[in-house]
Parts: structure tokens; sequence; C-alpha cells
């Protein structure tokens, strides 16, 4: 366990010189040394390889190999995908497959799964959810004619089923508060129900240690460009466990996920395993990206990560209990750091205000969500502790000089 | 009109020596001078800059700018999509968006087409529909009660309307044979019946001249990775008219194609206009590609790159009839060059075989399309006329030879 001494600055510099995982800020580009960059969990920075990966693939790929370079690129979904399965989900093979967004593969799973329990009129899922996850649930709802059953948080899911329900869905790591919902314990109490589950861990993989197989996980996904760096919009994952592959068809029927993809035949017969899940063409310049960010976190190891997220968040939160709660901040984050994930919310009333100060008078990035929630990101690959401790300095003097009173009110689109 | 004398490889320089696309040749990079590539209808080559511009977003944007890039990034999908509407669909703005995969979209249209159709039962394609066309189709149809109506190909498809028919779905160049549909004349029959159309332009643009907007199509999409030269698996395009875009609603009711997306409240609302069609993040890469190749087209032109698409196909129908017809060989494509795209098919019995021989002993690569259909594409600008007179030559000697002898009869995945 990390003791923490007297809150100096000193104190953050011996901290990140007796972190194990200190060098690995190298491998990646920090373009501004006098920047505070508290938003991995929102966009992870750049690893320096993803360059270089990305250009070699252009021109010798693309450009010189052509259409031939298709005899690699095919595997490139299931590669790419066993890889994070094993570095990052707890996941064995041909599980896991790497392909469009999260919101696609949440919908294309939440739909089958829906099929799958026939008879069954409701999801249940709750308020906590990510914004696109409950958006898609509630349109898939609405075409089948089922209901949305919604509780407050995911720690309520248990007791909210019965034997109406199909699908249980919710994120393992809750995107604005950070908690840790207990996935082996709702995923139980679903099969009791006879519902499927589907996580959300696009706040997760990277932040906490997961062990889909072990938890009994029915299906999964998330999104790979936090804390798997893979870049702005890198196609996210989906996981469906190996018993239940036989037994659910997606919804989209293309042709990357057809027996014989190049029989072009008159019908579409789902492939074996994993690759149905594939729809069209797989991105290779977003999964060549995803592949290099993956590798830096396989020499990390997720246990190291793990350490280092709950070193942060502890130390994040001790100095906001020292130097913010006197300024009227509140954590909006579970007290115990092993309920939480990579990040903690920051509570004040003129939370908008502060970020855009933050930003634009103190170098310093951090997520703002509404209403009163700034979103303080704490990568364990990229963050060091001086940049908690610099990050929550400025916000300090910055709130104590209200310095929200020189921004107007209105929340821009992102921050 | 293209007049062409006797059939010499000085005549072919002649060609290229007085085609005013010459030169955008140089605007792509091509690593073996000896290789002929007749693929770029499956795989466009890299444009020059493409590299350099996904380099400068890696570093400068991901890289430096990290999540504040966003405010560049949330007009991608409409920014790029309208530079492809003008130049190369005949499509007024705020009407097509870059996003996701060909299939997906294909689905998300046919999808909330269907929907705005209710009480109708069937789907109308054509058997020579590209396969994820039509199994996509099949997909939605089977999930919603309806049935599809098949019908040999595009020109069949206005007899076989009538008041059941939610939704027509062709492609307006067939991906084997490269006839082009008529696509105002089966738009016009479908409205007539009551029911929306969805094109698959996948092999049309670039290689025709579409005019969306004037032939009153409602829904379309395509991909960006063959004659747009986006790269492998680049995020694809879709259409919706303007008319329609209040009334239709995409199935996948994703975070981004929401009113107020950073509100992240309670409720879905789709968003004004053509961006209620995202789904999840934008893919920054691909989208940047994608952007690059058709800076370049939009240089070229779309009437110069049809012409070129004309002559090309002529001189190869040519070549074809003169020295390969007496092998054995027929068009599979129709005789009128202004009937087909910018590919032509030439059939033989043993096609498979003669593609493998192209590739491994000649350096041309070509696709191979079952059952017996040999696919030369001739991309309009980075084919030249002496590619054509030398991929045809190498492909006769071939046959001359009987080289297909040397090579085993099951087709591979890709080639």
């Amino acid at each position: 366990m990390v003791q923490y001494g007297r809150v100096t600055r000193d104190e953050a510099q011996r901290l990140d010189a007796a972190d194990p995982l200190a060098d690995f800020v190298e491998e990646f580009v920090v373009a501004e040394e006098r920047l505070i960059y508290l938003d991995g969990n929102s966009l992870g920075r750049l690893p320096r390889r993803t360059a270089a990966r990305v250009d070699a693939v252009l021109r010798h790929e693309w450009g010189a190999g052509l259409v031939r370079s298709w005899a690699d690129w095919l595997d490139l979904p299931t590669r790419v995908g066993d890889r994070i399965g094993a570095a990052l989900l707890g996941a064995g093979p041909g599980q896991v497959l790497v392909a469009d967004s999260t919101t696609i593969n949440l919908y294309k799973l939440a739909a089958a799964a829906v099929e799958a329990r026939p008879g069954r009129t409701v999801i249940a899922t709750d308020e906590a959810n990510f914004p696109t996850d409950r958006y898609v649930l509630q349109g898939l709802a609405g075409a089948r004619g089922m209901t949305i059953r919604l509780v407050g948080e995911a720690g309520a899911l248990p007791a909210a089923l019965d034997g109406d329900v199909a699908l249980v869905a919710s994120s393992l790591v809750d995107y604005r508060s950070g908690a840790v919902a207990p996935a082996a314990e709702i995923t139980a109490a679903a099969h009791g129900a006879g519902a499927l589950t589907l996580w959300d861990l696009s706040h997760a993989a990277g932040a906490v240690v997961v062990s889909l197989d072990e938890w009994d996980v029915d299906l999964a996904a998330g999104c790979s460009y936090k804390y798997l760096h893979g870049g702005p919009g890198a196609p996210a994952w989906l996981y469906v466990r190996q018993e239940l592959q036989e037994g659910l068809v997606p919804p989209v029927w293309g042709w990357f996920g057809n027996e014989d993809q190049f029989a072009m035949g008159p019908g579409w017969h789902p492939a074996a395993g994993i690759r149905r899940w594939l729809s069209g063409t797989p991105d290779v310049l977003g999964l060549t990206a995803v592949e290099a960010g993956v590798s830096v976190l396989e020499e990390a190891g997720i246990d190291r990560m793990r350490s280092k997220a709950v070193a942060l968040t502890s130390y994040g939160a001790r100095l906001a209990e020292r130097w913010l709660r006197p300024l009227g901040f509140t954590l909006g984050s579970p007290p115990d750091p092993a309920q939480r994930g990579s990040h903690i919310a920051l509570r004040h009333h003129e939370a908008y205000r502060l970020s855009r100060a933050l930003i634009e008078e103190a170098a310093t990035i951090v997520d703002f969500r509404r209403p009163d929630v700034l979103r303080i990101g704490l990568a364990p690959l990229t963050t060091r502790f001086i940049d908690v401790w610099d990050g929550l300095d400025r916000l300090r003097d910055l709130a104590e000089a209200r310095a929200w009173e020189r921004y107007d009110r209105t929340p821009g689109r992102i921050t």
C-alpha cells in the first residue's frame, strides 16, 4: 500500500521516481511539456510507435502491397481481438473481435441477445449507464415492442430481475463517477433469472482487472480510444462468450460475417465462431493503430496498470480532500479506490466554468460532465503523480480566485 | 469519340500522351514499375498526399491537440460527405455523411425505409446485387416478417413492383459485369408503386456520372476504398434525400446522432438533418484518408474521369475482342461503353487459374469472381492505356500457353 506523507510537490516527484511504470510516458508523444492532460479517459495519448506503424501500413501494405495485402489484413479483427482479450479482458482466444464502433457493437449484441430470449419483453439497464448504451437499448426496445426497465444504478439491477427480462445491460465502470459495478454478481443474478448480460467496458478496459471468462459474462463491448490508446474513433471491440457463439445471430448479415465470404452465393450462413460478428470491410488503418496501442499495454501489464490506477486516484482524492473540499468540492466517486476505475469525479456547482478556466488559463485539460462534474482522468501509462499534483494545484488556485466568473455559463459541445 | 488504329503498343502510348488525366498517375504511389494493377475497383491506389495528411493528423491533431481537436473532428463526417456529394454524387449539401461501413449503412438505411412503409411486406432486389446488400436485406426481412422478391437483374425490378413493396434496392454498377442500371427509371417506377429506393454506388462513384438529386433517389450508400482512394476498410458514405430526412429514423440510436449529444440526457431525439445517421464516434484517421482521396478526385473532375473510364473500357474491350475471343474468352459486360462502369468482365472457363497465373507469373493483378469472371478494373486516375495493353497482352500469352494447367482449381479467399 502506498503511504503518503505531507502534501508537497516533492512528494509527487518521489512517487514518480518509485513508479515501476514511470518510463512508459516515454512511449507516448508529449508535444507540450506545460500541458497537464487529465483526459486520457476520453482520448488516450498517441503512442510513439503508432505513427511509424500506420505509416508503414500505408506505404508498404496499402501503397505497395495493394489488394494482395488482404492476405494479412483478413485476420486483423480477430488477431487484435485476441490480443485485447488476453491482455485486458481475461478472455480466451476466439471470443473478441475488433470492428465497427462501440455503439454499433452494442446494437448488434443487444439485438441478438433479445432475439435469443423469445417471449421476454424487458431490457433492464440503469440511468447511470452511458448515454449511447441507453439510446441503443431504447431504440431496440421500441422497434421490438419491448420495454426498458430502468433502475438508478447498476447495483440495483439484481433486484429488478424477473422472468420477463431478456437482457441486462450496464457499464462496468461508470463514465461519470468511475464506480465499478459488481459485474460477476449482477451477471449471476441475470443468469438466475434466465437473462443474458451485456457489459460496456469502455471506461474499464485498461483501468481495472477484468475477467470476462471467469465472471461468466455473456456479451461485452468497449471502445479502443481511451486507455487502449487506439486513437480518435478507432474501431471498437466486442466479446461473445464461446458457449453462446453458435446460438447467437447478429442482426446485420454482412459479407465478412458469412460462412464462405467469397462464394458470394445466394444465402447468408453465419460464419463459425466470432467472425460472424463482422459486417463490412475491416478498417485496416484503425486496426493498425489499435494493435500498436495494445502492444504498449501488453508490455506494461494490466496488474501494474491497475496498481498505478489505484495509486493515482488515491493520490488525487487525497489532494482533493485537502485542497478542494474547503472550496466547496465533493468527491463524486466511491471513496474506496478498489471500487473506482482510473478516473475520479470532482463535483462543484461551477464545474463547467472551472473546466473552461483550467483549459484556457492553466493549460490543464479535464472533462466536464453535466450537471456538475469535473472528470479527472488518470490514464495509468501517461499520467505522472506530478501531473495530478500540478493539475489539482492549478484547479485550487482557480477556484480560490473564483475564476469561473470570467466565463459564460453555456456548456460547449465538447471540452 | 476516341478512334483506335492498329493494335500496337505505340498506339497505347499515343493514347496516354493525349490523355488529359495522364499526369494524375503522379499523384499516387507506384511502388513497382513492372506491376500492372487492374484491380483499382477492389482497392484504389494510395494517393501520395494521404500518407502526409494522415501523419499530420496523427502527430498534430491527435498527438498534440488531443481531445481539443474534437472541435474540428466533429464536422468531419458531414464535411467529407458534402465534398463527396458535390464531386461525385450530384448531391447538394447536407445529404451525405461518411461513417461506418457500407454494410452497416445499407442496414441502417434499409431498416429505416421499411419502417417508413408500414403494412408493406416486400423488399425487392436482384440476384446481381452485391452479396452484402442481399444478405443485409435478407436478415432485415427475416427479422421483420417480410419477404424478399428477387429478380434476375436490376432492369427487371420495375415489372416486379406492386403495393406490397416497401423498398427497392440495387447496385448502380454491377460488381461483376460493370453494367449500369437505369437508376432514374427504376426509381420512378418504385415511386409510382409507393416504394422507396436504396442504391449501392460502391462500383459507381468515381466511375460514372451520378445525379442522385436529379434522379430523385431516396437513399444511397457506397464504399470509399475503390475509386475514391480512401484506403482499405475506409469509412463508407450514405445519402438521404433532403425531403425524407425528417421522416426517417435510423434503427441504431447512437449518441452522435442525438439532437443534443452532450446533454447525455435520458432520451434520444434524432438530430436534425443528416447527422441523425451518425452512430458512434467518427473514425478520424479513416475520414482523413477519405478526404485526402476525394481531394484528388475533385481536381480531376468527374466528367474527365468518366470520359477516361469510357475510353479505357472501350480500349480493353477492343483488345479483348482481337486477342482473347479467339482463345475462348467472352465479354461479360455490356458492349456499349455508356452502359458500363469503369471495369469490364472477361469470362473464361479457366478464369480462376488464369488469375493466379497473371499474379504469380506476369505481375498483373486482376480480380476473379465466381464462377468464370476475370474482372479488369480500370480506375480512371491510375490506369494508363499502356497498362491495359500490357495486362491483356500478358493474359493472352498465358492463355495461349494454357498456363492454368500449372495451378490448382481451388479459389483462394481473395486474390
